[in-house]
């Protein structure tokens, strides 16, 4: 059965804590499900671009689905888009976006409209607006969250965030990265927009709702993240597997869309804490037991929990994943482990440290002498030191799928 | 504190020597400073160039210190002058030479006129001589050695020496070792240049008072290693880390100028067998006590005792290295532990085999099960196997000032 299944948590690599006599959550978790595998697996270590280089959780992903990211990415906002499942057009520029308030002199007073929760009314009298050959599409997200996309000819992404990512400071304006006609029409078309929605937004009937009931006005639109849109092989073509992506996230989401696979919306699946892990697991299987081929698995609350320094919280969620680890023990295909990147407790933020990596199938892989899944165990491992973008082509080595290169 | 040292041996790797056991001279050696090194931290192999690549001594170090010698090496010659304090400008040609002895029909009969200490009063008059449009400037090396700048446009690296490397053999003419307007100019305008300096020091009083005491004149100047001089980014800049050179020999201090740092001066520090290495040892950690981000300390003598082939002197010399590295046990920053490329005895010369690599650093290194140092111990090490380039953003990572690659 030439079928395999992807499971990423998120931000699980770390450093040895002292609290935890200096082992890291995930060898200080107790997880014997995960043991197991590694037991039945061969291990190695893996940084997504490259020793010391600092993945975000975009770029990580990108690479270890084995898309070169000098090719593929330029910008989070294309991804983001794609999660919501906004179709994108060659040449496209998409943001991610959220509906914020500010007062009367611009200044942002709250960078998510006092965490406003269905944006669709404001939004939908946003989409469609047109100003010199340019639409602007947008549509909502979760939360105070918005994808926009801007479409028609001559667009860049190299433009800068309006967002100012801060409160108390007056939005920015958009402006060119770069000394180009494109980059500068782009920054002109977007700031026109942005007024523009900001005028629609202010009058919009629902605020003056809001304002009455005491809330912050959703008045106004913060984009970011621009990233233009250059057709991507689908997954599905480059390695003749039918996938599908399992995650809470919206930007994981987002990954599966980009790359051509199948969303799948599994009930309790938050991306938060509070995520059912053990849904996701079943919803792999039930695929792969069905026609996909490769279902991708994202689990979030690890770099959650290690970009908030909660080493016990992100032990104990460790523990939680490796409880529901317990349906994948007798999965019937490839099944491979790993992280996007290590979220060092101690950093509270990404690090270029490798993530731990494991690949079990009975019969096909070597398997090595490794008998636990940790970060310093798998170093040891037989599969040795990865990048990201060599975990594709193992896999499908080790599915038997690889295309003979020579004669 | 994001700070680290690195302590580069030159030429310390080698392969096992029967008369000791078959163990490698640091394998043989008592190390049990460097051992309680291992254990604390994570260790891998490093080859500076790449697998089984031979480097010399300065392109190993330009690649460790993060500077891709495709880049940025065009000679050794511009970071030998930049060792002598002798500032670059782009687009220079730079030399390494001594003053040697020749006859009246440019035999040479000796390369270093007699190990002349002083080249300062006979290398005065050659400083500023020009010719077409092109200025020599000389300036006083260690011993016998000077170092040389042609400056001024059109002038190329791509000429061969005029030292013919051995003694009974006329001096050789520049020559152009491409067909190039540039390359054959510049051999003219230097072969120009040393028939002039041959006049004026053949002259020279002091050379006069030479013969009559019955030491060879200091007649000829001897020049190669030609290198091109393009700006480079300084290492501050790259990382953001403000740095200091300490080492003996010239080429490792001229590596420090080159890069940008400041090369101190340590009283002790020769760069020979003698040095004291405790001193280097301390004017590192006083410098990362104070204002400087990073040391790189640099030790000679084990590629020298190498090149001789006499393992029981490097032995003995990497004991010495061993007791001053007491100093760095509680060290409070990162530590850095390596060589530029291995000098085995049995060869006498740099080869490609890997070299020892350690990173120290509690809670910034996740360790592995390494307890000594050594060539074969830290190829099972958690670092796995590294190239020179690899070696400064793994060190930015653990210090955690690594850029974020995407979003």
């Amino acid at each position: 059965m030439h079928k395999a299944m992807l499971l990423v948590m998120d931000g699980l690599g770390d450093r040895p804590i002292k609290d935890l006599g200096w082992l890291t959550p995930l060898e200080a978790a107790r997880t014997p499900n995960l043991d197991t595998l590694a037991t039945r697996g061969v291990c190695g270590v893996m940084n997504a671009i490259g020793l010391g280089l600092r993945p975000g959780s975009d770029t990580s992903h990108l690479a270890i689905l084995g898309y070169d990211i000098d090719q593929y990415y330029t910008g989070r906002g294309t991804i983001e888009v794609a999660g919501l499942g906004m179709e994108l057009e060659e040449g496209d520029v998409a943001f991610r976006g959220n509906l914020g308030t500010v007062d009367e002199n611009l200044v942002v007073t709250d960078r998510r409209a006092g965490r406003i929760s269905d944006t669709g009314p404001f939004v939908q009298e946003l989409n469609g607006l047109h100003y010199q050959g340019i639409t602007m599409l947008a549509q909502p997200g979760t939360g105070h969250r918005v994808g926009v996309i801007l479409r028609g000819p001559g667009l860049s992404s190299l433009i800068s965030d309006n967002d100012p990512h801060e409160v108390g400071v007056k939005v920015h304006a958009a402006l060119p990265l770069e000394d180009s006609k494109k980059a500068a029409f782009t920054a002109h078309v977007l700031n026109h927009f942005l007024t523009e929605a900001h005028r629609l937004l202010k009058n919009n009937p629902l605020n003056v709702e809001r304002l009455k009931q005491g809330k912050p006005a959703a008045n106004y639109l913060l984009a970011r993240g621009a990233g233009y849109y250059k057709k991507i092989e689908p997954f599905e073509k480059r390695y003749g597997l039918r996938a599908c992506a399992i995650a809470g996230g919206g930007l994981y989401k987002g990954l599966g869309a980009f790359t051509g696979m199948d969303v799948f919306k599994v009930s309790g699946a938050t991306g938060l804490p509070d995520t059912d892990i053990a849904a996701k697991f079943k919803a792999a299987l039930h695929a792969l037991q069905g026609t996909y081929d490769f279902a991708f698995v994202h689990v979030k609350a690890t770099d959650t929990y290690g970009e908030d320094g909660d080493y016990r919280g992100k032990l104990a969620f460790i523990e939680r994943i490796d409880a529901a680890a317990g349906l994948l023990l007798d999965a019937p295909f490839l099944l491979a482990v790993t992280a996007d990147h290590s979220t060092p407790c101690a950093l509270k933020r990404h690090s270029g440290d490798p993530v731990p990596l494991m690949m079990i199938g009975e019969g096909l892989v070597r398997t090595d002498h490794i008998t636990t899944f940790g970060e310093r165990s798998c170093a040891r491992g037989g599969l040795g030191r990865l990048t990201g973008l060599q975990v594709m082509p193992e896999i499908i080595n080790l599915l038997g799928l690889s295309r003979l290169i020579g004669d």
